[in-house]
Protein backbone atom coordinates (compact mmCIF):
# COMPACT_ATOMS: atom_id res chain seq x y z
CA UNK A 1 0.00 0.00 0.00
CA UNK A 2 0.99 3.15 -0.99
CA UNK A 3 0.95 6.51 1.24
CA UNK A 4 -1.60 8.54 -0.08
CA UNK A 5 -0.37 12.06 -1.70
CA UNK A 6 -1.29 14.80 1.06
CA UNK A 7 -2.86 17.56 -1.32
CA UNK A 8 -2.71 21.46 -0.06
CA UNK A 9 -5.79 21.19 1.46
CA UNK A 10 -4.64 17.90 3.95
CA UNK A 11 -1.58 19.91 5.46
CA UNK A 12 -3.75 23.06 5.90
CA UNK A 13 -6.62 20.68 7.29
CA UNK A 14 -4.34 18.43 9.51
CA UNK A 15 -2.52 21.58 10.89
CA UNK A 16 -5.37 23.06 12.11
CA UNK A 17 -6.45 20.33 13.67
CA UNK A 18 -3.43 20.08 15.35
CA UNK A 19 -3.91 23.61 16.55
CA UNK A 20 -7.16 22.83 18.09
CA UNK A 21 -6.06 19.78 19.60
CA UNK A 22 -3.38 21.91 21.01
CA UNK A 23 -5.53 24.86 22.27
CA UNK A 24 -7.04 21.87 24.34
CA UNK A 25 -3.94 19.91 25.41
CA UNK A 26 -2.09 23.02 26.50
CA UNK A 27 -5.43 24.16 28.15
CA UNK A 28 -5.47 20.66 30.47
CA UNK A 29 -1.73 20.59 31.25
CA UNK A 30 1.32 22.15 32.42
CA UNK A 31 3.60 23.18 29.50
CA UNK A 32 6.62 21.02 30.97
CA UNK A 33 4.44 18.16 31.54
CA UNK A 34 3.88 17.70 27.53
CA UNK A 35 5.80 16.10 25.56
CA UNK A 36 6.53 15.41 21.57
CA UNK A 37 5.71 12.02 21.97
CA UNK A 38 2.19 12.41 24.13
CA UNK A 39 0.87 14.91 21.60
CA UNK A 40 1.77 12.99 18.94
CA UNK A 41 0.11 9.80 20.62
CA UNK A 42 -3.26 12.14 21.26
CA UNK A 43 -3.27 13.18 17.86
CA UNK A 44 -2.95 9.90 16.14
CA UNK A 45 -0.11 10.58 14.48
CA UNK A 46 3.93 9.39 14.49
CA UNK A 47 6.19 11.49 16.19
CA UNK A 48 7.78 12.15 12.82
CA UNK A 49 5.10 13.79 11.24
CA UNK A 50 4.21 16.15 14.09
CA UNK A 51 7.73 17.20 14.13
CA UNK A 52 7.45 17.68 10.12
CA UNK A 53 4.34 20.39 11.44
CA UNK A 54 6.13 22.27 13.99
CA UNK A 55 9.61 22.02 14.64
CA UNK A 56 9.55 22.37 18.75
CA UNK A 57 7.12 21.88 21.14
CA UNK A 58 7.37 25.38 21.69
CA UNK A 59 6.65 26.51 17.90
CA UNK A 60 3.95 24.22 18.15
CA UNK A 61 2.81 26.28 21.69
CA UNK A 62 3.20 29.55 20.05
CA UNK A 63 1.29 28.74 17.03
CA UNK A 64 -1.76 27.78 19.22
CA UNK A 65 -1.75 30.79 20.59
CA UNK A 66 -1.16 32.58 17.21
CA UNK A 67 -4.36 30.90 15.75
CA UNK A 68 -6.23 31.60 19.08
CA UNK A 69 -5.33 35.00 18.96
CA UNK A 70 -6.44 35.44 15.38
CA UNK A 71 -9.69 33.84 16.04
CA UNK A 72 -9.70 36.38 18.78
CA UNK A 73 -9.27 39.28 17.00
CA UNK A 74 -11.42 38.01 14.34
CA UNK A 75 -14.40 37.53 16.85
CA UNK A 76 -13.60 41.36 18.44
CA UNK A 77 -13.50 43.19 14.89
CA UNK A 78 -15.82 46.30 15.32
CA UNK A 79 -18.40 47.07 13.27
CA UNK A 80 -17.56 50.44 11.34
CA UNK A 81 -21.35 51.41 11.09
CA UNK A 82 -21.87 51.60 14.83
CA UNK A 83 -21.24 54.88 16.97
CA UNK A 84 -17.73 54.32 18.74
CA UNK A 85 -19.01 53.40 21.90
CA UNK A 86 -21.69 50.64 20.72
CA UNK A 87 -18.42 49.41 18.59
CA UNK A 88 -17.05 49.08 21.57
CA UNK A 89 -19.49 47.46 23.82
CA UNK A 90 -20.41 45.02 21.25
CA UNK A 91 -16.43 43.98 20.88
CA UNK A 92 -16.19 43.41 24.55
CA UNK A 93 -19.34 41.51 24.83
CA UNK A 94 -17.70 39.26 22.13
CA UNK A 95 -14.56 39.16 23.99
CA UNK A 96 -16.15 37.91 27.33
CA UNK A 97 -18.12 35.60 24.87
CA UNK A 98 -14.79 33.69 22.81
CA UNK A 99 -12.97 33.85 26.55
CA UNK A 100 -16.57 32.06 28.22
CA UNK A 101 -15.48 29.64 25.09
CA UNK A 102 -12.18 29.07 26.31
CA UNK A 103 -11.37 30.02 29.81
CA UNK A 104 -8.91 26.90 30.31
CA UNK A 105 -6.39 28.58 27.87
CA UNK A 106 -7.19 31.93 28.88
CA UNK A 107 -5.99 31.41 32.02
CA UNK A 108 -3.29 29.48 31.06
CA UNK A 109 -2.44 32.01 28.66
CA UNK A 110 -2.50 35.18 31.06
CA UNK A 111 -1.02 33.24 33.90
CA UNK A 112 1.81 31.89 31.80
CA UNK A 113 3.23 35.22 29.97
CA UNK A 114 6.42 35.43 30.62
CA UNK A 115 7.32 31.71 31.20
CA UNK A 116 8.08 31.98 26.73
CA UNK A 117 9.74 35.02 25.28
CA UNK A 118 6.62 34.50 22.37
CA UNK A 119 3.90 34.88 24.47
CA UNK A 120 4.85 37.85 26.13
CA UNK A 121 5.43 39.57 22.83
CA UNK A 122 1.92 38.27 21.73
CA UNK A 123 0.12 38.86 24.81
CA UNK A 124 1.66 41.90 24.13
CA UNK A 125 1.08 43.00 20.23
CA UNK A 126 -2.78 41.69 21.23
CA UNK A 127 -2.83 44.42 23.78
CA UNK A 128 -0.98 47.29 21.38
CA UNK A 129 -3.39 46.19 18.76
CA UNK A 130 -6.76 46.65 20.72
CA UNK A 131 -5.12 49.73 22.49
CA UNK A 132 -4.85 50.99 19.14
CA UNK A 133 -8.32 50.20 18.11
CA UNK A 134 -10.11 51.64 21.08
CA UNK A 135 -7.78 55.19 20.82
CA UNK A 136 -8.74 55.39 17.42
CA UNK A 137 -12.66 55.23 18.82
CA UNK A 138 -12.32 57.42 21.50
CA UNK A 139 -10.22 59.75 19.79
CA UNK A 140 -10.46 59.49 16.25
CA UNK A 141 -8.02 60.62 13.53
CA UNK A 142 -5.54 62.22 15.81
CA UNK A 143 -2.86 61.65 18.16
CA UNK A 144 -4.13 60.54 21.59
CA UNK A 145 -2.52 62.45 24.69
CA UNK A 146 -0.12 60.50 27.12
CA UNK A 147 -2.51 59.81 29.61
CA UNK A 148 -5.47 58.99 27.48
CA UNK A 149 -2.57 56.26 26.10
CA UNK A 150 -1.69 55.36 29.52
CA UNK A 151 -5.41 54.99 30.77
CA UNK A 152 -6.51 52.74 27.81
CA UNK A 153 -3.26 50.62 28.17
CA UNK A 154 -3.74 49.79 32.20
CA UNK A 155 -7.66 49.19 31.56
CA UNK A 156 -6.53 46.14 28.59
CA UNK A 157 -4.56 44.91 32.25
CA UNK A 158 -7.82 45.67 34.42
CA UNK A 159 -9.56 43.86 31.90
CA UNK A 160 -7.40 40.62 32.40
CA UNK A 161 -7.37 40.41 36.14
CA UNK A 162 -11.07 41.10 36.37
CA UNK A 163 -11.75 38.68 33.66
CA UNK A 164 -9.15 35.95 35.99
CA UNK A 165 -10.97 36.82 39.03
CA UNK A 166 -13.95 36.60 37.48
CA UNK A 167 -13.61 33.12 35.92
CA UNK A 168 -12.06 31.54 39.61
CA UNK A 169 -15.33 32.61 41.26
CA UNK A 170 -17.78 33.16 38.77
CA UNK A 171 -20.06 34.90 41.08
CA UNK A 172 -20.91 37.62 38.74
CA UNK A 173 -23.23 37.28 35.69
CA UNK A 174 -21.39 38.02 32.32
CA UNK A 175 -23.48 41.04 31.93
CA UNK A 176 -22.73 42.37 35.64
CA UNK A 177 -18.44 41.74 34.65
CA UNK A 178 -19.41 43.57 30.77
CA UNK A 179 -20.67 46.91 32.86
CA UNK A 180 -17.99 47.22 35.15
CA UNK A 181 -15.62 46.93 32.35
CA UNK A 182 -17.28 49.29 30.53
CA UNK A 183 -17.29 51.61 33.49
CA UNK A 184 -14.15 51.58 34.43
CA UNK A 185 -13.05 52.22 30.75
CA UNK A 186 -15.05 55.41 31.02
CA UNK A 187 -13.68 56.21 34.42
CA UNK A 188 -10.33 55.57 33.45
CA UNK A 189 -10.80 58.12 30.46
CA UNK A 190 -12.60 60.33 32.35
CA UNK A 191 -9.68 60.84 34.65
CA UNK A 192 -7.35 61.04 31.38
CA UNK A 193 -9.16 64.32 30.55
CA UNK A 194 -10.91 63.01 27.88
CA UNK A 195 -14.49 63.55 26.93
CA UNK A 196 -15.88 60.04 25.92
CA UNK A 197 -18.28 60.23 23.34
CA UNK A 198 -20.04 58.26 21.13
CA UNK B 1 45.43 32.79 59.65
CA UNK B 2 42.30 31.73 60.84
CA UNK B 3 38.45 32.79 59.26
CA UNK B 4 36.91 35.13 61.07
CA UNK B 5 34.23 33.58 63.22
CA UNK B 6 30.88 35.27 61.78
CA UNK B 7 28.51 36.64 64.46
CA UNK B 8 24.65 36.40 63.76
CA UNK B 9 24.97 39.56 62.51
CA UNK B 10 27.14 39.40 60.77
CA UNK B 11 25.31 36.19 58.66
CA UNK B 12 22.12 38.72 58.64
CA UNK B 13 24.01 41.56 57.32
CA UNK B 14 26.21 39.52 54.40
CA UNK B 15 22.53 37.77 53.61
CA UNK B 16 21.26 41.62 53.32
CA UNK B 17 23.66 42.73 51.18
CA UNK B 18 23.73 39.51 49.05
CA UNK B 19 20.09 40.39 48.61
CA UNK B 20 20.47 44.09 47.58
CA UNK B 21 23.71 42.55 44.72
CA UNK B 22 20.80 40.63 43.31
CA UNK B 23 18.14 43.11 43.12
CA UNK B 24 20.81 44.98 41.21
CA UNK B 25 21.71 42.04 39.27
CA UNK B 26 18.59 40.55 38.33
CA UNK B 27 17.18 44.00 37.37
CA UNK B 28 20.11 44.73 35.09
CA UNK B 29 20.51 41.00 33.52
CA UNK B 30 18.21 38.49 32.26
CA UNK B 31 17.75 35.48 34.52
CA UNK B 32 18.94 32.54 32.31
CA UNK B 33 22.26 34.91 31.77
CA UNK B 34 23.13 35.20 35.03
CA UNK B 35 24.86 31.81 37.15
CA UNK B 36 26.26 31.44 40.68
CA UNK B 37 29.72 31.68 39.94
CA UNK B 38 28.89 35.59 38.58
CA UNK B 39 27.05 36.23 41.24
CA UNK B 40 29.56 35.27 43.72
CA UNK B 41 31.98 37.08 41.56
CA UNK B 42 30.16 40.05 41.58
CA UNK B 43 29.84 39.95 45.62
CA UNK B 44 33.64 38.92 45.81
CA UNK B 45 33.06 36.01 47.77
CA UNK B 46 33.24 31.93 46.83
CA UNK B 47 30.83 30.39 44.99
CA UNK B 48 30.37 27.88 48.22
CA UNK B 49 29.84 30.49 50.31
CA UNK B 50 27.10 32.18 48.02
CA UNK B 51 25.60 28.32 48.05
CA UNK B 52 25.56 28.61 52.05
CA UNK B 53 23.19 31.52 51.52
CA UNK B 54 20.98 30.50 49.02
CA UNK B 55 21.02 26.85 47.66
CA UNK B 56 19.85 27.63 43.82
CA UNK B 57 19.81 30.65 41.82
CA UNK B 58 16.09 30.12 41.82
CA UNK B 59 16.15 30.28 45.57
CA UNK B 60 18.44 33.40 45.51
CA UNK B 61 16.23 35.67 42.70
CA UNK B 62 12.96 34.10 45.15
CA UNK B 63 14.58 35.86 48.15
CA UNK B 64 15.39 39.23 46.46
CA UNK B 65 12.18 39.38 45.18
CA UNK B 66 10.49 38.59 48.87
CA UNK B 67 12.88 41.34 50.45
CA UNK B 68 11.68 43.95 47.65
CA UNK B 69 8.05 42.90 48.36
CA UNK B 70 8.58 43.07 51.81
CA UNK B 71 10.22 46.82 51.34
CA UNK B 72 7.19 47.99 49.50
CA UNK B 73 4.35 46.64 52.06
CA UNK B 74 6.63 48.64 54.57
CA UNK B 75 6.54 51.76 52.37
CA UNK B 76 3.28 51.76 51.58
CA UNK B 77 1.38 51.06 55.06
CA UNK B 78 -1.10 52.99 55.66
CA UNK B 79 -1.81 55.86 58.21
CA UNK B 80 -4.40 54.65 60.26
CA UNK B 81 -5.32 58.07 61.49
CA UNK B 82 -6.49 59.09 57.99
CA UNK B 83 -9.03 58.86 56.56
CA UNK B 84 -9.56 55.63 54.29
CA UNK B 85 -9.35 57.51 50.66
CA UNK B 86 -6.25 59.84 51.90
CA UNK B 87 -4.55 56.80 53.06
CA UNK B 88 -4.87 55.20 49.80
CA UNK B 89 -3.77 58.56 47.96
CA UNK B 90 -0.61 58.62 50.44
CA UNK B 91 0.33 54.75 49.99
CA UNK B 92 -0.40 54.93 46.45
CA UNK B 93 1.79 57.43 46.39
CA UNK B 94 4.55 56.00 48.20
CA UNK B 95 4.01 53.20 45.78
CA UNK B 96 4.82 55.00 43.20
CA UNK B 97 7.91 56.53 44.88
CA UNK B 98 9.07 53.25 45.33
CA UNK B 99 8.60 52.70 41.48
CA UNK B 100 10.60 55.20 40.58
CA UNK B 101 13.83 54.44 42.55
CA UNK B 102 13.68 50.13 41.58
CA UNK B 103 12.20 51.06 38.10
CA UNK B 104 14.41 48.56 36.41
CA UNK B 105 13.25 45.96 38.88
CA UNK B 106 10.12 46.28 38.71
CA UNK B 107 9.84 46.01 35.13
CA UNK B 108 11.59 42.60 35.18
CA UNK B 109 9.38 41.08 37.89
CA UNK B 110 6.46 42.27 36.36
CA UNK B 111 7.25 40.69 32.99
CA UNK B 112 8.82 37.82 34.16
CA UNK B 113 5.59 36.73 35.98
CA UNK B 114 5.14 33.09 35.08
CA UNK B 115 8.43 32.26 34.03
CA UNK B 116 9.19 31.07 38.09
CA UNK B 117 5.98 29.61 39.76
CA UNK B 118 7.44 31.42 42.87
CA UNK B 119 7.28 34.78 41.22
CA UNK B 120 3.96 34.57 39.92
CA UNK B 121 2.49 33.26 43.88
CA UNK B 122 4.64 36.13 45.24
CA UNK B 123 3.19 38.85 43.06
CA UNK B 124 -0.50 36.82 43.52
CA UNK B 125 -0.03 37.62 47.13
CA UNK B 126 1.21 40.60 47.01
CA UNK B 127 -1.70 41.90 45.05
CA UNK B 128 -4.21 39.80 46.93
CA UNK B 129 -2.72 42.00 50.29
CA UNK B 130 -3.04 44.76 48.50
CA UNK B 131 -6.59 44.13 47.74
CA UNK B 132 -7.76 43.53 51.23
CA UNK B 133 -6.53 46.53 52.14
CA UNK B 134 -8.28 48.47 49.82
CA UNK B 135 -11.27 46.65 50.55
CA UNK B 136 -11.13 47.57 54.41
CA UNK B 137 -11.13 51.21 53.29
CA UNK B 138 -13.70 50.58 50.96
CA UNK B 139 -15.85 48.67 52.49
CA UNK B 140 -15.13 48.64 56.20
CA UNK B 141 -16.44 45.93 58.48
CA UNK B 142 -17.77 44.03 56.28
CA UNK B 143 -17.47 41.60 53.11
CA UNK B 144 -16.86 43.23 49.86
CA UNK B 145 -19.55 42.58 47.23
CA UNK B 146 -17.92 40.11 44.44
CA UNK B 147 -18.58 42.88 41.83
CA UNK B 148 -16.15 45.43 43.92
CA UNK B 149 -13.61 42.61 44.61
CA UNK B 150 -13.50 42.10 40.60
CA UNK B 151 -12.97 45.87 40.34
CA UNK B 152 -10.47 46.24 43.08
CA UNK B 153 -8.39 43.22 41.77
CA UNK B 154 -9.07 44.55 38.16
CA UNK B 155 -7.88 47.77 39.24
CA UNK B 156 -4.40 46.20 40.93
CA UNK B 157 -3.77 44.72 36.92
CA UNK B 158 -4.77 48.47 35.83
CA UNK B 159 -1.75 49.65 37.71
CA UNK B 160 0.44 47.21 36.99
CA UNK B 161 -0.16 48.16 33.46
CA UNK B 162 -0.11 51.63 33.64
CA UNK B 163 3.01 52.09 35.61
CA UNK B 164 4.99 49.99 33.01
CA UNK B 165 3.39 52.17 30.18
CA UNK B 166 4.66 55.17 32.49
CA UNK B 167 8.17 53.84 32.83
CA UNK B 168 8.37 53.17 29.27
CA UNK B 169 7.30 56.22 27.54
CA UNK B 170 8.07 58.68 30.84
CA UNK B 171 6.02 61.09 29.14
CA UNK B 172 3.04 62.03 31.68
CA UNK B 173 4.62 63.19 35.68
CA UNK B 174 4.09 60.82 38.28
CA UNK B 175 1.29 63.28 39.87
CA UNK B 176 -0.17 63.15 36.66
CA UNK B 177 0.17 59.08 36.80
CA UNK B 178 -1.27 59.43 40.70
CA UNK B 179 -4.57 61.29 39.63
CA UNK B 180 -5.23 59.07 37.37
CA UNK B 181 -4.75 55.88 38.93
CA UNK B 182 -6.88 57.22 41.85
CA UNK B 183 -9.29 58.58 39.44
CA UNK B 184 -10.09 55.24 37.46
CA UNK B 185 -10.15 53.39 41.12
CA UNK B 186 -13.15 55.43 41.66
CA UNK B 187 -14.19 55.18 38.25
CA UNK B 188 -13.72 50.84 38.89
CA UNK B 189 -15.72 51.26 42.53
CA UNK B 190 -18.79 53.30 41.14
CA UNK B 191 -19.00 50.44 38.14
CA UNK B 192 -19.11 47.93 40.80
CA UNK B 193 -21.79 50.20 42.38
CA UNK B 194 -20.65 50.99 45.35
CA UNK B 195 -20.06 54.70 47.07
CA UNK B 196 -16.97 55.77 47.25
CA UNK B 197 -16.43 57.89 50.43
CA UNK B 198 -13.95 59.05 52.46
Amino acid sequence: MSQPAYTRLDVDERRRRLLDLGAELFARHAYDELSMAQIAREAGISKALLYHYFPSKQAYFVATLEQAAAELAQATQPDGDLPPVEQLAASLDAYLGWIERNAGAYTKLIQSVGSVAEVRELVERVRSQTADRILAGIAPGRRPSPALRVAVRGWLWFMDGAVLDWLEHRDIDRARLHGLLLGTLLGAVTAAGEPFTG
